[in-house]
């Protein structure tokens, strides 16, 4: 199959994770992404290997795109490239990712040359809420705010179709709200964040904390460090009464910031992902309880809280999406 | 002095609070107002008075318009009008208000009738956040945010010159963050709710809780019911220990909340507006070193955190600008 394409059909979407790295090819028009390669980051190898990894990834996408539909380089308009933070946009530069190791990368001109294509870059949970946007949980809502909840909590702010950035780019950091003044000590070095009890690995340290006082756990008398968020949402799903309440704890103070998010921002969506969604309604059952009863009714009643419609695939398809409001002024 | 006016060169602003209101004049192009005309409130009289009471300082504005530059009702293209809401905008109506009293009030529709000009409608303290960045301390910022602590605390947020009201226009509650989970009860009905600590009631009933372990206090020994937060402000302004010591609690809790503000939206400038400001540096100095220890680095110091550049006229100037943004797609 032969295609002639004056236009551009295809928009590439490299997603960077401290785990993992996919690229895939995003339908100009919007939709999920064909030819997509996933493979693990492995960052102790130093920045180099990353953009020797993702070069690799791109030319197998390129390549299964062209098996799949005929469409060669030439039906590709650019390339959106999403990566963990904090960044300077303007010169393409990863500043700090402390997850990666890198420090004053500069990610976007390494990647334009490494593949000849024209880039953008922004934030992974930028570009994740920007592809639910677009064609996920948050379409065509005009307000639209996204966690993502993993090692630590990422955010992201769509207003009007555009990704509201901030003066200097920081703008979505919700995971570092307050919402226990003198709360637990979060690894940012404050105290009471969303983050400090609603990531994994605080999911699973605050599970373990407990664990003393619940002889009839399933989780009580494991390995301590064999228990991660993982065991908690299996646990809960096998009915551990314990486990439960750990990730009932955990959706009232995930309810309190997203109650703060609804009050200052007064969203149409709210999408949250990552694995704590496994958790199903013992998250989001007691969430929508805590943002009822500390957000105001009409926000309240206006607002979806959903789980991401693209929870494998939101960086890729927001990454790309990017580049073409970048590129043609809208997604 | 004559003006042939084809163009007109003012709109009206109308600021409703609860204590007073206010008529103004204020330049098409942005500028103090002239002609301004305040009065108290006195909302146990009905919202029929205090229309008629409107209507009569609109009537004032005109003449000392007239007096002092020459121009006539002709001149004015059209009203501002502030209020305290929530509001539905779009049908122009006070839906609840409870220090007026006023309930599902068509305010925007009973004004223009009375007055005969074509007017806008919109919440107080968007309003107020809306002039400090027209022509105050958020002139030319991309994004602005504006806290005005008094009764109650009141926010707004503007972003691209333009007023974020989110879908069902409650976006800029900041006052209602919550800060700590399980604080001080907010007459919201909510707990640990930013205005539970900062608010001028709240202010004063915070220095009367502690003040049996405060003997050497200038307070001490007063009748609680005639602490304000006023007398807590004269206190600190005598240099009193114990007031300073709750203001800079109140400074720490209200950091807390701008931190989470500086995180989730990144802005160039926050505009603290209010009585409290009369706290000067025992409000500013504790509060910003908060927001530093909370907030993220790049977000601390792209932001000035200051107080009002308006503090008594920011309600007319912004009403009008809002005017002025509706009819003509920009201030």
């Amino acid at each position: 199959m032969m295609t002639e394409s004056s236009e551009p059909r295809w928009i590439l979407g490299v997603d960077i994770g401290g785990t993992s790295c996919s690229v895939g090819a995003v339908p100009m028009e919007g939709g999920e992404p064909v030819a997509l390669r996933s493979r693990p980051t492995r960052p102790e190898r130093g920045a180099g290997a990353v953009i020797e990894l993702l070069t690799t990834l791109v030319k197998e996408t390129l390549s299964d795109l062209q098996d799949e539909t005929g469409d060669g380089r030439d039906a590709v308009a650019g390339m959106g490239i999403g990566s963990p933070g904090p960044l300077d946009r303007e010169r393409g530069i990863v500043v700090e990712t402390p997850n990666l190791g890198w420090r004053d990368l500069p990610l976007l001109d390494l990647m334009e040359e490494a593949t000849g294509f024209s880039a953008t870059l922004d934030n992974d949970a930028n570009c994740a809420t920007f592809g639910e946007w677009w064609i996920g949980a948050g379409r065509n809502a005009d307000t639209v705010v996204g966690l993502t909840l993993g090692t630590g909590i990422g955010g992201g702010i769509v207003l009007g179709g555009r990704i509201h950035h901030g003066v200097s780019d920081v703008a979505g950091e919700i995971g570092h709200m307050t919402v226990r003044y003198d709360g637990r000590r979060c690894k940012c070095g404050n105290r009471g964040c969303l983050e400090a009890y609603a990531s994994g690995p605080n999911i699973a340290a605050r599970a373990v904390e407990g664990l003393d006082g619940a002889p009839e756990s399933v989780l009580h008398g494991r390995d301590p460090s064999e228990i991660t968020a993982a065991t908690v949402y299996d646990a809960i799903l096998e009915r551990d009464r314990y486990a439960q309440g750990v990730m009932t704890e955990t959706a009232r103070i995930l309810g309190a910031g997203i109650a703060n998010v609804l009050n200052i921002l007064n969203p149409e969506v709210v999408v949250i992902a990552g694995g704590v969604t496994r958790a199903g309604k013992y998250l989001f059952v007691p969430l929508r309880e805590e943002v009822s009863r500390r957000a105001f009714g009409s926000a309240v009643t206006r607002c979806e809280i959903v789980p991401a419609r693209l929870p494998d695939t939101a960086g890729v398809v927001g990454a790309a999406g990017v580049f073409k409001l970048v590129t043609y002024g809208s997604a």
